[in-house]
């Protein structure tokens, strides 16, 4: 049975294989600081285009994005995030235990938006007696979010605006980058993202790697000694070379952007069998996540035929259900579930 | 110009100063092990009807608050509280610190139900993967409220329901509560608490001492190696004997309970002022805080002559404010302000 | 019996009584922003020769030490200290809990050294990956130590050097600054401390006060949003004029100096009594704390008639003991002590 | 330049990546809960003799010791360890970041005693107010230590004792365990160590995977809602089946066994070696870490043809350093530096 319940059910390139093949018996020095990883942070400096960056392999979103924020915030500040943020809902409080308050904004269809953010801000400062309440101390967008939407263009920028007049860092979660920059009539590019954000983050784990997200951090200043935090959270992995040899492949030929088009394309054709037939979605999102609301009749038919998730319920007789494509999804089984539809 | 701003603006209960006095230069020895901590523990111990209690005397209700929930919860496990709840916005994420989330639900009048606690804790099981979200460890509540109500004994008894049917420890902050149990129409006696609670505190700050909360752990389980918490956790007072000196003169002839009974008694004519003159409220609170909504000409004119907080914008023209009596609120003071009314 | 246990056996210096009395019933703004607090730091600003500095006043020791550390340091960071440091043995790890590790250096009678220092600074950065060990950020000493010995000028002068060779600020513990700076031979003044120190306290639980400790903070980039750190840690003070109103008479009229030079006094009385009778010291203090070496027999003829602290075992036969004098000390209790001796 | 720095100079053992190509395809669920976890878990259940433990796979030692260790001790308490445990020098204060401090003992030849630990749990129940103290709440060895050596049987079976007699959890760390078994002279078996420890883990990262510790919790008490800990530390492999089909592959037909000997008879080579030639060793080490002491002109020469770590300068002339050998050491390698000595 054909599974569309994630990103992450098969392994990995097998390009990537291939190059761990070949690599195998060579023998690095550890801890990310191989020709492999040097190379590879070189290929992502030239996909965003610029070189001033520095560049971190870890091998997991959740690390990645516990690492980052606590090294960004003083101890009583939080992070700005949206409700539907996977660092408030999907990673076990691991921000709150490196003792950082989630500061959750509600959020339409995963986005955060920028007056949001002025808000919280206006009444933070206002208060009689700040020191109460936990200072806002930085900003945490997913591009594609959650719920597989994107911000534009002007929404980033409105949010940078923002993030500038107050002097908050802003951290995009890129988990799912490449399918979010390869989304239908996306206007962002990944020099966008590098210009706008402070410190990001392009996920492998979802995009055809083993595992392990490349952390760019743009801004200077949040630079200094970022290895001593991810090796004190557990994130340094010994043979950082794993990390390398995988990013240095995605990001070759374009094979990151390729594989992203792919899984969106796929995303398409599953969208568009559903609207088809008339199905309404739980949110519109142009990425590799799609949100159909299914009657129950067609939740047990469909679920008979492949895996994909339980999202939400919507009423007695309808939910909301997840269907994932990926890197790795085929033709053939959007075909055969098209049919099904 | 007279505060009805807060319930602290005042030294303590002249009563309080002259044991101080008294006892000056008396030797004892430290950290809340002397014979006035021991006499302290004693009289609350008569006062809640039952001497099986571990009580421990700290400074302040947000230290209180931290080191009891901390002692409590594992490391993946959050508090849950009402969205208004101390620990959720007024104590500079003092929880977070400590490594837990907050995990706040929407409550009506500040006070949170029985069904809200079952319905999280029903979807948290109820997840597949519930390791990947915060898993509820205690129920948070605060008695009065931080809006001045209270929960009647059902809704108690509710409440302490379902945090058995889960096995959640069940922690009163009773930074007001005497002003609580002396509430208009309350049907909650000091002994349920105890009975209801697994860890609770009487105020003192807020009920008439210069400083301190008298933690009373009365679930067994919770009771091993407290004092090392408090320790750590920067609430181990030195010269601890102030505080039982403290707590004892509180808890002698029923003193904390009749300064409570006053506190309320000029609340209430303050809000009978009010509601002669066909004021509403934001809430309807039968303790020593009122929440009026005023007109702005009304607001202007009554801050020329009281001090009081602002609360929250009602709309263009109307605010509510808060008017907080206490043990040291005058009669006279009271009449003047009912006058200006 | 008289106890010479510690320095914080009696309350507060009479005239603090007196004055928490007078002001019992005045109505001020809570959390240290009355005329209170604000007249104690200008009084403190005028004892240490400067008004540039933030004053911000902590109820008690380990909460002053754990703060201050935690506000300074990154995560990633440690703290050097002497391994017979408060923050290193008798804080319960509250440092640890806020996320640090103590780098504790081994040290000569309670004193560190610069070079001591100096040494790990440079093996720290000599290392071939330094992020895989803990980075010193921050120097931590006691003044007087805590087995009662004082830095000379010029040790604090060098200590100074190599924190500023390194960039890491300075935190000089002064639970016992009064008595330190009064210690027979002592050639540092309070103002030398005020300009070597990056953050320093001036006790007062130990040296006259009921309870309380005055954070000074020296260093301009240390100050911002310090009270974020004191809420967030629990150290806020609701009424927080007891300890304006505490430290503003113990720096009235010198009387902070006064208590210091009487309880060394006292001490030099039970020092030169031993001396004369033969005794030798575990270490050599010129201040309120004394730590003869007595002879089993000896140890139980004085416990039958005085309290005093076990604090090694020497040999068999031979024990160290401590007696502590403080502001509170009588002239006749040491009398007797000496009589006895 | 062949490389005896370390033992993760290289990639994986060929069949391990034989297997992830030939799975690569396959879709599986997440998190560990695929069945190539289950399968490795029962092939280390078989190799250690008992399947009543619970098994979870995690990406590295630092991760596995603060998962495991903040899972373990309540936040008043602290590890025990010696002076060279990994988590006291190596981890950049990971522990302590999860709160707790590293009580590190002298010991010989990097081997706890069991007298020291007795020692230490004495003393601290035996203070006067232990709760001004961090309590020892476990005890962390490495099998083999960080210098090579290995526990005999008698040893380990006395620090269990003492753990027992105080209710201490003994946790193992296994990064280097296949080697610390094959040591010459070993006399402790695997089933030993599941039988001492409430917890260990089986190394993979050093021992011929490309990454990943096996963690075996034995003890019932212990294992309750591991997976959050997991997860909140950032320890959850989205595809944890590479982890799985890493295990499963080194514990089929005793390979994890079999490299570990062949690592350990390559170092024996090269300590046999330096014997010969009548150099000494900084300490007597039976596995695969050999430590001679090597005068400077030896030094140079040697580090002209070979890579290895610098350990410790003994004296002027005389210098300690590492040479590491591993499952994809080559006996052609190993020829040329015995050739070279």
């Amino acid at each position: 049975m054909y599974h569309f319940q994630c990103d992450y059910s098969e392994g990995a390139h097998p390009r990537i294989l291939e190059r761990l093949q070949e690599t195998n018996m060579e023998q690095t020095v550890g801890y990310g600081e191989d020709k492999y990883c040097l190379d590879a942070a070189l290929k992502i400096g030239s996909a965003i285009g610029r070189h001033d960056v520095d560049i971190h392999f870890l091998t997991g979103g959740t690390q990645a994005n516990m690492t980052v924020i606590s090294s960004i915030l003083r101890p009583y500040q939080g992070v700005i995030c949206a409700t539907t943020g996977h660092i408030n809902v999907h990673e076990t409080g691991a921000i709150e235990h490196s003792g950082h308050k989630v500061l959750a904004l509600p959020a339409v269809n995963g986005l955060l938006s920028a007056d949001a953010i002025d808000n919280i801000m206006k009444e933070h400062f206002a208060e009689d007696g700040p020191e109460h309440t936990v200072q806002p101390g930085m900003v945490y967008i997913s591009f594609s979010s959650e719920v597989g939407t994107v911000y534009s263009l002007a929404q980033l920028k409105d949010i940078k605006g923002v993030c500038s007049k107050y002097g908050l860092p802003l951290f995009i979660d890129g988990a799912r980058m490449g399918y979010g920059l390869a989304a239908e009539g996306c206007d962002v590019e990944l020099s966008d993202i590098a210009s706008l954000a402070d410190v990001f983050y392009l996920g492998g784990t979802k995009q055809g790697a083993l595992f392990g997200e490349a952390v760019v951090i743009v801004n200077d200043a949040l630079k200094k000694d970022f290895r001593y935090n991810i090796k004190q959270n557990g994130g340094m992995l010994a043979k950082g070379r794993l990390l390398g040899i995988q990013f240095q492949t995605l990001f070759e030929d374009g094979l990151y952007f390729e594989l992203s088009r792919h899984a969106v394309a796929q995303a398409m054709r599953i969208r568009d069998a559903f609207r088809a037939k008339g199905y309404s979605f739980l949110v519109d999102s142009p990425t590799n996540q799609q949100f159909p609301i299914l009657h129950n009749d067609m939740l047990e038919s469909l679920s008979g035929k492949f895996k994909f998730s339980i999202w939400q319920k919507v009423d007695e007789n309808h939910t909301a259900v997840r269907f994932c494509t990926s890197w790795a999804t085929t033709a053939e089984a959007v075909d055969a579930l098209v049919a099904s539809i």
